[in-house]
């Protein structure tokens, strides 16, 4: 029996909606502890290009480490397996910017969706060119996803990212270190902070997923973006690493793959089914989205989308 | 398009019969190490009671932490949500029998597929119940599901088990130390090397799994073993947490719900499809059946199994 | 000039007496936390068989881990140099109890006066040996060092160790999986928690440490009791490693080689000059006692005594 | 009965000589590798002004690591007690350059004398002034204690030094993360790299440091250079923490407080005694002199200046 989908996204709205102000907002940079905490959108994007939405779909956020999955995808098809030399694909099993496994692994991340990860990722998408160039590739991608040229930068957002982003280049230089860079630390944090500071809605979000959820096909121009495979395995990395250390509570109460940022966005994948973009800035302990990761659980059990059953 | 699911079966055993030998036996027992490595079955286990099968997948090995499934599922049933006062749920990211994060976390392990966690898991079980008592509840339920009650404890495995068993005594102590233990720790390892010790063949494990492919119901008697979402979250425990720090590779390559045993036994579930064992002693470098990994992924592959597409 | 060593104790008793009762008394046994916070002793012994003495001096309390002095000077006096084969001689730079040094350094604790290196030190002064007779060992080293056969055991601080000694049975179990113990952990153990248990005074103390001042000699019966390059050493050991993470202020403020006890008892030596014992129960974060740190920090400084001037 | 110190500084030369050669000569600067390996100079400076030297003892070397005595003496005299705000003074008990115990205790290094905390005393002695000032002070109070208004920084080992300087650049950023950094990093590192590439003989360097003998006073002008409290306590941090995760063994063998260099000078104190300076560019497995460290057990032993005995 296929579910009601818009009835799903209703119904799951309305279960979290009360808990909306729940959890801290992130106040590490001041354009994000001025979101106002009452924010709440939900976007489902199906293959046939119909979206339902609820609340503020509508309204753009800092997607910040959801942007991790696009540069993974990005990356991979950039530069191919070649990738995993660089970055691993093991849970982090820490906290998400932890130092310590970085030591211990010389200087080879977990994973590309924490953050020394991600930034492993991004100075293997580099490839040789200049930042802008390669944040270009990054928009144009995103924008031909969303069917949506108005994607961009929230340069303040990008700016204060770059002011209190001692940690990441912390991470950048432990790296080098290593010899596990090849750009320059402040070339590959510049791609990295502006990633981040991408602002997008949830309606824009869920659609510039899809491909994840269709085999790495974007299923409305029918284009063939990433092989089937990779998206199987970055749906897999989603799913083992998307939450730093909630990660194993996400996939117990949600059972999907997805990824959060601390924006309060969080991206999550059905294979074979559609993409689902929640916002909410409030965050539980871990930094993701209390009222987002409520929402997608009783949405993934109302419309039986649980992977593991 | 249904795929022939005996023909998948044949191709995956085919595909990796060159590479049987490979890998390394374990050696910490006696009972282990004197194995033949060229040992290699395969066993599919589908709702209907169909079985298929290949190569020794008739012969009985040590299941080892495999039955860590088995005594979560019991523990689950017996003691509830209150499991998960006792132990977590995310993934470990460092060897398989570490305790460093047992002490960084108080005692509480990260999740009942370690070491450790499988210990506080047997500790719930016992509830109180003398340690033969116990063993006889896995083994009733692994033999009704398995449908054959020759399946047994190997006494030399669980008496070397035992005797090796420093490690696994010191994690014991070490809970007992932060309150994370409810019974003496000779009380719970007496329970833990025996279930450790289960002989099976994949035929028969395959069987006794497939009520977690099935929403927690054996699907044969019809009888609801396991609440419904208690068999999807132990599914997502697997996911994430089965092979220790091979977990995101497993995910990766098979996408399935695996639990590996360093007996060279692997149980593999297809929610929604069926249960597969497949056994072959030779282990890589995480303890996990190379030859065993490698014939998943080509079935998982073959039959569109993978839950990541 | 000849500092007035008996004037120094007195001041330095006045100057710390106001502090009595500051800091935490250690609580995990009964036996322990019933002690009088308020008690407050000091004794220096002198190589000419003096003993100035100050409050307390004369009233025993539980020595705890500053009998690992002592069980170190009889294991290197039993099995020489070999014990480094079981032990290291670096400080710990972590909680004193912990295990994770112990798991990254292949089951070698760092040194003989953190839990587990003690603990691998009994066991290596065991030498096969029947408990008993070690036992009996240390307390007549101890004895005739203190000149007083009334030195003994304090049976119930002995059991009630034992009782609650599961971190230091994990230890001995870990040390044990890594083939680091020569005999059976409860054997081990059995001895451990006795030794700890040993009651003196800080006149007996003070007398009984007086051969580590001495270059290894009783100077009262000129009996040479370890090699003079022996007892300097156990002496840098005490310098780096005998106040757990807080060695680096012990050394800092006072500038003499010591070990200090949960039981609130420091036994400090200053070579070629004397050996002092303070006993107060009010323990500062890092489990040294307050006021007698205080106290042997103005002694030191009054008698001019610290290595490092 | 006084010893000819002459003589033992002749004998510990001779003694140690035969071992010239052995060890691993720094390589990860082009100017520390080029460097001759046979090259072996021991100096002795005493109160009265006389030097004892032998070998190479005027031949001019790369101090490295040895010049955190210097900065840690001028910040204790520029900002008093509260540079313990920015860094501890407990042994730090693994590798030199780890960032584990960085992330764990807060972006606070353990000591001053590994690298984390030797970044973080020069952060402070800097104190809001420009870096060429601050190099001025410290090569200042070096030539005039040197008697020499030679010493200087080699600028090829300062170029290199910062040209692979990624690590120390990534422990500044980590403390900056931890807001324990109170100038720009590159700022911090600028004085840094150029402090470690002071060249010296061991002549210079025996003069430089036997303020630290003389309770802070330079014993040939008089001058009180640092409080006598200071002096005592920087011995006796270089005591627990001169040569990293070797200063146990340092300690046992030597008995005196010392700073090793990679690139093979080290710094010993004598308490009321002298100042020793030994360079053999040979390292042990923990980046130690192994000729300069034989040379000073020699030597302590022969003049029986341990502060052990």
């Amino acid at each position: 029996m296929t579910p009601d989908l818009a009835r799903c996204v209703a119904e799951a709205y309305q279960v979290a909606l009360p808990h909306r102000g729940q959890g801290r907002v992130a106040d590490y940079i001041p354009a994000l502890a001025k979101v106002d905490p009452n924010r709440f959108g939900f976007a489902l994007a199906l293959p046939d290009g119909t979206v339902h939405a609820a609340g503020d779909a509508d309204i753009a956020f800092s997607i910040q480490s959801v942007s991790k999955v696009f540069t993974l995808a990005l990356a991979l098809r950039r530069v191919g397996s070649s990738l995993w030399d660089s970055v691993g694909r093991e849970p982090s099993g820490s906290a998400f910017n932890s130092i310590v496994q970085l030591e211990s692994e010389q200087g080879i991340p977990r994973n590309p969706l924490i953050n020394a990860g991600a930034i492993a990722t991004t100075d293997r998408l580099i490839d040789g060119r200049a930042g802008d160039a390669v944040i270009d590739e990054i928009l144009d991608f995103i924008r031909a996803r969303a069917g949506d040229d108005g994607v961009d930068i929230d340069r303040d957002v990008a700016a204060s990212e770059s002011e209190t982003g001692a940690r990441n280049r912390s991470l950048g230089y432990f790296m080098q270190a290593f010899d596990n860079l090849r750009h320059p630390v402040e070339a590959v944090t510049g791609v990295y902070f502006r990633q981040c500071a991408i602002a997008m809605s949830c309606r824009q979000l869920a659609k510039a997923g899809l491909f994840l959820a269709m085999e790495g096909r974007d299923p409305l121009t029918g284009e063939q973006l990433i092989d089937p495979h990779r998206a199987r395995r970055i749906n897999a990395i989603m799913m083992l690493c998307g939450h730093y250390d909630n990660s194993g509570e996400f996939a117990f109460r949600v059972g999907l793959p997805g990824k959060s940022g601390v924006g309060g966005g969080i991206l999550c994948i059905a294979p074979g089914q559609g993409s689902i973009a929640v916002w909410s800035p409030g965050l539980n302990e871990a930094g993701t989205s209390l009222v987002g990761a409520l929402a997608l659980e009783h949405f993934a059990y109302a419309a039986g989308w649980s992977v593991f059953d």
